[in-house]
């Protein structure tokens, strides 16, 4: 970290609870590439003047998380295709003033079911039908997946998701599925359904890859499971990354290497564990 | 300096040509009494929506510097007796969305009046109409002073400061004056008059007490006369470094050491040479 200098570009992130993930790993990356910028994380007042001072203060760069994705919309200046295609919003990028609003959620999901190889032939079962559900059911259809049922307790949001993507809605997974992908909270560490898994065992053996957005444990039982049973598998860690990683690009136009990118996600890692 | 991390309380400067100086001061300070703190100097692009930024990003203070000391008046909630003393403002305190505004400028000189036991009784002689020069020459009425002539080459300038606070104004500083005070850039680093003094040799030997506010050099040709002739002298350095601890102060509630600050302006100071 080098000296605090006035010189400094900022980025900043807005959420109404503020994890300390972003901070640490863009700190260290511009750290890593030698770079005079600084991260911090905001719980706002109000959204329209932080807005406002995104402007007013040059602030470089803008992370957007609950309860702001959508809200935002409004406040910028251009939504691109990947914020469009969600109407959500997780990254603003200020261009001299002119503020364009980006999902990197999408992008993200979009770019690991090309770079993972996924076919977009596989029956697919997307669990969920919360704001990330809409990321992922959107790069699925924008990958070219057509057999895709949108599993969900919540009989209401599940129709309308699949709906707007033309999928299916079914209150319980069926059986048949090749890509099974988890957006619940099922399985996630500090939850009620920690040691819970979105889909039964025999699923998980019957499937051929395993997607899980549950980014803390890396190791959720559902990955376990996937592993265990010898299925590729693409974990809520390597979205959180690649996503963190792309805001990276848009704010920076640098694009750090894969070791570079471990390195400050392990140095994230070791931090927020020790809050 | 801890890693950074999303708790960390920001404050931050507002200057069309910012300094290093602040960023540099109070992110020592805060490293030295173990805050979870940061600071850092911006250019707005627009006064109002960088006030905005304050109020919706919960911005602990701001220091305000030319060209926005008068402008920021309407965009708070409050004016601190400082601010309204002379119209102007130099910091601002964000308490939970209500700002309120201050001038460290004038509260410092009107602090080293008083602490260094200049009596209000001598005759005095200011040099200088601009925007420190408002802060003196009212720190001046406020501490008791009667016997003031403001000499400013420019009569309008010199004529409507001096008549706002009561005193008189000259072109030109007539010998009989014991306090001495230079608020012109007389002697500044870097500006066609380094080597110049704003009084007389005569002058200066004939004084009690001389005060110049040109910070860089701390030995202006001024002060260092001034020492030669024996006399005791007021520094820009003290007036800049007291007027940051009160901000300081203002933001933290808590007051450094002589011994804290001393360290945190030298190591300002050698870092600003270093850039």
């Amino acid at each position: 970290m080098p000296i605090l200098n006035k010189d400094m570009k900022l980025c900043i992130s807005l959420a109404a609870r503020p994890s300390n993930n972003g901070t640490l790993f863009h700190n260290h990356l511009y750290g890593q590439l030698g770079l005079n910028w600084i991260y911090k994380a905001f719980a706002p007042t109000d959204l329209a003047q932080a807005i406002a001072g995104v402007r007013g203060l040059g602030i470089r760069g803008a992370a957007v998380s609950m309860p702001y994705k959508e809200a935002v919309i409004p406040l910028v200046d251009h939504v691109a295709a990947s914020a469009a295609a969600i109407d959500s919003v997780n990254t603003i990028v200020n261009d001299n003033g002119v503020l364009t609003a980006h999902n990197t959620d999408y992008s993200a999901v979009l770019e690991l079911l090309k770079t993972r190889n996924i076919s977009p032939s596989l029956r697919t079962a997307v669990r969920g039908s919360g704001g990330m559900a809409k990321a992922v059911v959107a790069a699925l259809r924008d990958a070219g997946f057509d057999d895709v049922v949108v599993v969900a307790r919540n009989e209401s949001a599940g129709r309308i998701l699949a709906r707007a993507y033309g999928f299916e809605w079914a209150a319980e997974a069926e059986d048949g599925a090749e890509l099974l992908v988890n957006v619940t909270p099922i399985g996630m560490a500090g939850g009620g359904d920690a040691d819970r898994m979105p889909f039964s065992l025999e699923q998980v053996t019957a499937s051929q890859v395993v997607f899980d957005v549950v980014a803390m444990p890396v190791q959720t039982p559902l990955i376990r499971a996937a592993r265990n049973a010898g299925k590729p598998v693409v974990t809520g860690a390597d979205v959180a990354t690649l996503q963190a990683v792309e805001q990276f690009v848009l704010y920076t136009g640098l694009t750090p290497t894969e070791e570079q990118v471990r390195e400050a996600r392990e140095f994230m890692l070791a931090n927020t564990q020790a809050n």
